[in-house]
């Protein structure tokens, strides 16, 4: 297993911001296109060097899709170059979107980002990624598509269950049993016939780092989940409050940095890249001391 | 206001299926490129015919993104050009993606629907949709975003509030406070510093048409919201009870109506376009019929 072989469970978070890239990627992309082009070539190259930098600390890259969507076609194709050069790097690809709709769109939804879409000319391939976030609000019917489609491809799914930022609460927290907790529940049930060698299931949830409060309980709830862990670092959240996720197996935890890596140059100075594999390496040498590694 | 003007409440959905497109739609793609590319140039072809055939007795179309996000870049492409072509018919663009994240990403969606961005070559444009569904689990900092930049671009934003699927009442409708009803809540607050001259705030609500008992309640709880209601049709809703989503304003209430207007020529048989533009219009007079109207 992947976090066993680089003794790490860093996943490398991808969010280009086309006003804030790294030098190197703006320069390498002018002259080529039009605007658009040039700025998700940009991007592209982005997220190339930033994984160059950090993939021997990491598992894992998290692209954020709403990074890319926001540069239309141009932006879903540096999407797929910036797959591409992850899993060339052995690094697993997680397709961050949060998707969730009804059965026949969730299906649509699966297709475009585990398997391929048939059709008069032939099947066309999704984005072929190896585990993506979905939101639950619409239940478990909904979440089904993407649970199959994930298990037909050998992939698994993040489902939200508790999220990072400050207005999460309102929203998860609220009542004598909390919806974080219903969640939960959802995740174990729909989790229970994928669960694989290891003990841990091929649906797993994401669980911010900045309520670790919540971990210890969440755990209890969804003892095979991998739980996904954004908000460490930039957001507040902190490694050593983060055990119950490790608990049951060296995998059953994986956090996300993202700016805290990429942007590591703003507080240390230097050269972006030598920021960012320093940063990846300090990060995925504090979490593997953790519990359960 | 469009709704008056037209005297309709219709929404075309379109949710492309590669696999059962128009014929002439296919036809119309044959020998172009790749399977992407031809896939995709069918698919868009497939949503102009069904433009050109039901525009005369809709208000607006409701793009599934899902359904052109399995396509990848050629899938977005061939959304830019289904929005361009409902523009060039005079429909609102909804793009149906519930997208919903962290602040942050929140923007970034904002940017990808409504606005544009900035980056190291210039602006660069975003889909520049009327209207987006928005997804509320991570709560008010997270709808925020959304709220600001549709607002920004003169746009609206329906947010889920009750979904059509039969798995939603399991999350949404449990306890004695349900969800739907602390969502509504969310909505109408949210709203209420964007209420325009009608009395109707540019923060809607997505309030399916499978649940209508729900309406007259959720109506009492967000006075000034549109209500975006799917699910007529092929999933079960039945105009004749929606009359509370429709009771503040004619157009308090937008009815979006898919397989039942594209797929129309499965039941009645003969041209697709000419059974679309049948059922288009018989669903625009039975709608607008009813109470508000």
């Amino acid at each position: 297993m992947l976090v066993e072989e680089r003794r790490s469970r860093i996943v490398l978070g991808l969010d280009p911001d086309p006003a804030a890239l790294w030098p190197a990627a703006v320069a390498a992309a002018e002259g080529l296109g039009d605007r658009a082009v040039l700025t998700a070539g940009a991007v592209a190259r982005h997220c190339m060097l930033a994984i160059d930098a950090a993939a021997s600390a990491c598992v894992a890259v998290k692209l954020q899709l709403a990074c890319f969507e926001r540069l239309g076609e141009q932006g879903w194709r540096a999407l797929r170059h910036a797959a591409e050069h992850a899993r060339e790097h052995g690094l697993l690809v997680i397709a961050d979107g949060k998707r969730g709709d009804v059965p026949v769109t969730a299906t649509a939804y699966a297709q475009a980002l585990f398997g391929e879409t048939p059709g008069p000319f032939g099947s066309v391939p999704g984005l072929g990624a190896d585990a993506a976030t979905a939101n639950p609000l619409l239940g478990r019917d909904a979440l089904a598509p993407l649970v199959e489609g994930a298990a037909q491809a050998g992939a698994g799914l993040f489902v939200l269950v508790s999220t990072s930022n400050p207005g999460a609460a309102e929203i998860q927290d609220q009542g004598p049993q909390p919806l974080h907790e219903r969640l939960a529940g959802l995740v174990d049930e729909l989790g229970a016939e994928h669960v694989g060698e290891a003990g841990l299931s091929s649906v797993g949830a994401v669980t911010g780092a900045t309520r670790p409060g919540l971990l210890a309980r969440l755990r209890e709830l969804m003892p095979h989940a991998v739980f996904l862990l954004p908000g460490v670092g930039a957001q507040g959240g902190r490694l050593e409050e983060l055990g119950p996720a490790f608990a049951p197996h060296p995998a059953a935890g994986l956090v996300t940095a993202s700016r805290s890596i990429v942007n590591a140059h703003e507080e240390r100075g230097g050269d972006p890249a030598r920021a960012a594999t320093s940063a990846a390496e300090e990060l995925r040498l504090a979490a593997w001391g953790l519990a359960g590694g």
